[in-house]
């Protein structure tokens, strides 16, 4: 890889050969992944990437970690859309908001991104089997891009995983073991048998690669913006992984020139699962919490990435903030109502805090936000059905069409 | 609208000024868009196409019905991935299989491609109002567009519809009618009502806008295939308007001359529903049957565009194949695991009648296929648990795992 110098542990400063199989640093500190930057702008060109009609993030090639003769995974990854919301921003006071939505990857959620980096670096390694813990998505993402790919899964996931993620690995052939206790338990089991059997190992926080397709999400918000650099960009915040990847996007794009500055972080988290927004707010370190929250992928209570991400959020001046169940399932009411997208509860976590900052009027009224919606709604309709209620149910007849508007304070009219 | 010259009935061939808010002929007949494919021909050539970042169904515009000023609506419909799906095509045994994921739409079915149009034609009439009956997809991705463009919907599904589904259009703030009664019901009702408030007309067979929307699905296969023609295009059919919209699509290519022939449709439905797949193979007019298949979808006792639809499969020399839902969910899993593609079970219908074909000897060898996937598997979840089954549950500890895996004779190894 001439793009790539070394990998380096954020601890101790160590550095590895890139190998395709490296995980954490001996002294357990976790490995970034060190680009030649000069080498890196003297082949890549904003003109170039202009005009380059693949709409996957593996049109960032020159900045991610593969050997040029790796091929792109099946799956068609990345090049989520990018809407303005003018809408939603008027409603929060603020002058440009941006909802990029996520949750249109192939297997419905940002991990996607991560999952189709492993599966290339697995190849790599002539590996043949992939294995990873989580809360769900990065499973499911794991499961399809794998299955694609021809290389067999084996997944561990908490018994919580809702029913939507499940299914997705049922169909995908993965051999899933649900654990029956906290994502803590369900990893160090992963972990262990990792090590027993040798499989390649998907665990975010563990490869260092991952975090290196996590950052393609950053890398496309600047590009569909034209370069324009945001004052803010929000997202939920769980393991740490992919707040620290989307940071090294944009530290990847300052580095070589393509913006100009840099903009600050807003985490989101839960309020019953908050140890990185607590480190941060506290100036402490981080201490493991309960994992007591809907928002399931992001119910974490031992960050396994804390370093990274409280890096991220330090060195962005970032902003941090918690939010209830019930401000997350309203966040995701209005984020259907005003802008048609359906996240899952930690995939509208982002918009949740960043709806509670305006509130508080933390956020300048004239500042352009961007807000990630990480995952896909569908992946846990319980609990949109809960939050949002259920439809008006009557016999196929006009009289009961009338009656039941009139109960339910419905007027209809041709306007809206 | 320059491009486009009337509006035709397809049953009595009287034509109509191509208004916003078209419905039927007063003959009861469908209206068919009628384009002026020499003036398309002067304004889009496939180099031109080739040069559009416009990555949505809107990159078609000069095939499109719609006035030069009206803005493409927020979301981002189409430009879904087509795969080359290697190991399918090996295993059933053909040379070229290609599969199209349409469930990756914004809310995850083809049927966006019909909402986006839709709410553009809405939006000419003036109208602040769409409503339609729905098995559901059409439904939730109406209520997903016209929430996004500032519309109210109002909408009509069976109370059968999956819960996948509900949940999303009460996310977009649909007024939802659940209409305890089979598909035609739902659907008399929804008329009653769009015709006592004057409502935008979002039925796909009465609005003959839709199709029109629908037929980029098959614009996008053949510029995916760089112009390469296969020789099927298979697709689950229920009402009959998506079927007929693909084959609208083609014939529009073939009329500005971007393709020199013609694909077979292959028209996939259920045994248990399948008025339109019996009226082609006894050639006779089609006759209602009951709606008995869990590929809800496709449930449709009676179509509304059969006209159009029996047109297309016969114009095309085309296949028709039933299959049990033991075959669809069958094949939802073979897709899932040779394809990393999740799809509901209308969606794989397709993929499960070109299997079907297939193993009857009816496809060539040497056959060039596309099938289409027309919704996404999270759509309806329990379906999919239950055919896929569960999980291995288990505590957290490695005994228990060499347990269960020796249990469920799983022999785990390095290589897949």
């Amino acid at each position: 890889m001439k793009n790539v110098l070394h990998a380096k542990c954020v601890k101790c400063g160590k550095t590895y050969e890139a190998a395709p199989n490296l995980t954490n640093c001996t002294c357990g500190g976790i490995l970034d992944i060190i680009y030649d930057y000069d080498y890196i702008k003297t082949t890549l060109t904003k003109e170039k990437l202009a005009q380059r009609g693949d709409n996957s993030m593996w049109r960032y090639r020159e900045l991610l970690p593969v050997e040029e003769s790796t091929q792109a995974p099946p799956l068609r990854v990345g090049w989520s859309p990018l809407y303005e919301a003018k809408a939603l921003a008027a409603q929060l006071g603020i002058k440009k908001l941006y909802v990029k939505d996520d949750g249109l990857n192939p297997t419905a959620s940002l991990k996607d991104r991560a999952s189709s980096m492993a599966v290339a670096k697995a190849v790599e390694a002539g590996a043949g089997v992939i294995a990873c813990s989580s809360t769900g998505n990065a499973a499911s993402s794991l499961a399809g891009n794998a299955a694609a790919a021809g290389l067999k899964t084996y997944i561990f996931v908490p018994s919580r995983a809702p029913k939507g993620k499940v299914a997705q690995l049922m169909t995908f052939g993965a051999t899933v073991i649900s654990v029956q206790g906290s994502y803590e338990e369900t990893f160090e089991l992963s972990k262990a048998a990792i090590e027993k059997w040798g499989w390649y190992n998907r665990n975010a926080a563990i490869n260092p690669y991952l975090s290196e397709g996590k950052k393609t999400v950053g890398l496309e918000i600047m590009e569909q913006l034209n370069w324009m650099v945001p004052d803010y960009i929000a997202i939920s915040v769980g393991d740490g992984c992919t707040i620290a990847g989307l940071w090294k996007g944009l530290k990847d794009l300052h580095a070589i020139g393509f913006i100009d500055r840099l903009p600050r972080l807003i985490s989101a988290q839960a309020e019953g699962c908050c140890p990185l927004n607590r480190a941060i707010a506290a100036g402490e370190d981080w201490r493991p919490m309960e994992e007591n929250t809907l928002a399931d992928s992001i119910a974490v209570g031992v960050p396994r990435n804390a370093d990274k991400a409280l890096m991220a959020i330090r060195e962005s001046n970032g902003l941090v903030v918690n939010v209830s169940d019930e401000e997350i399932m309203a966040a995701q009411k209005l984020l259907g109502r005003t802008c048609g997208v359906f996240g899952e509860p930690a995939g509208v976590t982002g918009p949740a805090g960043l709806k509670k900052l305006c509130e508080q009027g933390k956020i300048p009224a004239d500042a352009a936000v961007v807000s990630v919606v990480t995952g896909n709604g569908l992946k846990d309709v319980a609990n949109a059905i809960a939050a949002c209620g259920e439809p008006i149910s009557i016999p196929g007849t006009m009289d009961r069409l009338l009656e039941a508007f009139e109960e339910n304070g419905i007027h209809p009219g041709k306007s809206a």
